[in-house]
């Protein structure tokens, strides 16, 4: 029967609410096996999935665990989903930001696997900081503040951590079905009213091409039309890594500068004030203009910042202890000219080498390593100008320099 | 590596033999996961092989193993195999007539996984038939009687039955280039001259269509050129029954009245004429139509069968105590007519419902079991008459008459 199912996919046809309900649920109560399972998800990546199929596997996926309702704390609740690339901290500063705006900001996170850390573990690069928080405190600290970000508990959408730990490691993960109902069933799951997704395209990302984002964009739009949550996304480069570091103590030190104002005009700025408008858009029902403009008296007025320290005091994190490893290395130009490209994903390679990353589950990261880029795209450069310098703890990688940075 | 090698297979694209070298020795040495190489089959499955890629595989799973020579015996070693049906015993009639030819057969096969039990389930079922002889005793015996019918070795392409056990359960065996290296590299690493292969094209069989069926018969050929063996192929109709019994012991019943000359006209008895004088054309290198001659001289003369009687005393089997059982079920038309269409997958399920086949490598065949059939295709049908026996040891299964038998 389970390899039925299989078969039928195999042959590119298209699988029935039971049929899907019956493998994935099998799958969760140890009845199909990570063999068969990790079959079907290759059959699913190469031969795709209709409308019908994918709003079934995320109902699935919904019904795999709890779901959570924040109906009782007044205003809309406006969730985000970056679908991650190399020095994606958007999440520190836009929430601060949102929740400043008078927006309640609930934000589950998760941790990474790949080149750099997930916002999980930027955040507790700050030595202290709770992530485990229980609902009373969730909902307590929202009451307070506005703001909460934590991880995500394990009721919620248990289906897709199984999944998503086998698509890992069986080459299954570049799935526009299995992405979108992914992230839709934890979103919806986790109680947003409304939801903004930010699709990464570009060497750095899951996705290479405009395309292939504008298929998820479509797909989550209308994934989000059948639980009637209003979904916004935007497509954002990922050929560039975002903003000037990587790596997770230096993310959230960009981070907080960018909170105070003095980092302006790089294109994690300019991403972070895109998302934080439309958030506010979509929680006050106002115009994008309108909720620009207040994103930048929030960061202007030192409010944003504020909220993002009562975060972290709530959250017991201690900001002043926040580390970087003082063994550097500088990257000297090799050549004059103009800076034309940085390599996202040659420069997240780079970043797992040094350990900010990792590779498996059971891998550590080392919070104090990374990557501080003091060029950006078109700026000029004299031979021997330092391009980045490299926060090491063990052994340098080596850096193909020209790989990264092509000067011209 | 082992993702992006997966990832490239997922894509489409043609592997290297290294790539597929590392990936398959992988698995075999524990490197590489069940998931991981599940997710690979599946992409074959779906996305083919070239030609490149299925002579790259072919000669990794013969390097598995050991491979036999039998370059001191004389004459020219000639193999066949089957890609398997119901009702198919044409092994237990083919082998002895042509090594009463005078070519030598050393003939070793496998147990099934399916609707019926394999060729050495079947002479298993004759008590005391040894399937485990030595080099030496397989030596001695060709030497002696020109004929041995033994199992495989654990030496022999050990590759294939790690991955023939994995495809077994996740759907992926229903692909040619898989399934032509599998068969192909068992030949090979086997040490036949030349090769024989039935391919069967119907319901009870693992392809479907004729088209499918050349593409195997192609491949084969080819795989069979690059290691300088002739091949020939033939491709069966496998939508009706093999002959007229299904189930271990009841075959070899049906293969002794062949041998004898009892049964004359029917379609496995046709095959077998077929496939004998194929072999025995390659073996001795005369045409197809005096090997025809010379292969119904031997079941006339009864040399055919005595060579069947010495292979079986050879191998310490007691024809006298093959048993069916004794609990029996008439099967009647429902209607009178002529009897147009026996349906070859039903009947195989019902034969595995009866235990004559297994499902799971744990179960056990009964071997007195299995279905008689009374009237074949073609011929006139009373309301009432007989059409089938079933010899039934533990439950009578559900039998859906309409669904087997199509009387118009």
């Amino acid at each position: 029967m389970i390899l039925d199912i299989i078969n039928k996919k195999r042959l590119g046809k298209e699988l029935t609410y039971q049929e899907l309900d019956k493998i994935f649920n099998g799958y969760l109560n140890g009845d199909v096996y990570d063999y068969q399972m990790s079959s079907l998800l290759m059959a699913i990546c190469i031969n795709g999935m209709t409308d019908e199929e994918i709003f079934a596997l995320t109902k699935i996926f919904i019904d795999s665990g709890d779901t959570l309702d924040f109906s009782d704390i007044p205003g809309i609740k406006v969730d985000k989903h970056s679908t991650g690339g190399i020095g994606d901290k958007t999440t520190l500063v836009i929430a601060p930001i949102v929740a400043s705006c008078g927006i309640p900001v609930i934000k589950m996170s998760g941790r990474g696997l790949g080149y750099t850390g997930g916002t999980i573990d930027k955040l507790e690069s700050i030595p202290g900081y709770r992530i485990d928080l229980s609902d009373e405190e969730i909902l307590k600290q929202v009451h307070d503040i506005n703001l909460v970000v934590t991880g995500q508990t394990a009721y919620l959408v248990p289906m897709d951590k199984a999944i998503y730990a086998l698509r890992d490691v069986t080459a299954t993960v570049s799935s526009i079905p299995l992405i979108a109902s992914s992230i839709m069933s934890k979103k919806i799951a986790g109680g947003a009213d409304k939801i903004l997704i930010d699709i990464k395209v570009g060497n750095g990302a899951l996705l290479q091409t405009k395309e292939e984002a504008k298929k998820l964009s479509e797909l989550m739009i209308k994934i989000g039309e059948v639980y009637h949550r209003e979904v916004r996304t935007i497509i954002s480069d990922m050929n560039v890594p975002l903003g000037k570091s990587i790596g997770n103590s230096l993310e959230v030190l960009e981070a907080m500068d960018v909170l105070q104002g003095k980092e302006k005009d790089n294109n994690f700025v300019d991403l972070c004030y895109d998302l934080a408008s439309d958030m506010i858009s979509m929680g006050l029902n106002i115009s994008k203009d309108e909720a620009r403009e207040m994103a930048l008296q929030k960061i202007k007025d030192g409010s944003a910042y504020q909220k993002f320290l009562d975060m972290v005091s709530y959250q017991k994190g201690k900001i002043e202890k926040i580390k970087v490893s003082d063994k550097t290395h500088a990257i000297k130009a090799p050549t004059s000219g103009v800076l034309k490209k940085i390599h996202a994903l040659e420069l997240g390679k780079i970043s797992l080498a040094l350990g900010a990353g990792k590779e498996n589950m059971d891998d550590k990261i080392d919070y104090t390593v990374g990557i501080q880029l003091h060029k950006l795209v078109g700026d000029a450069i004299k031979k021997g100008d330092v391009l980045a310098t490299l926060y090491v703890n063990k052994k340098l990688p080596e850096v193909p320099i020209d790989k990264i940075f092509t000067i011209e």
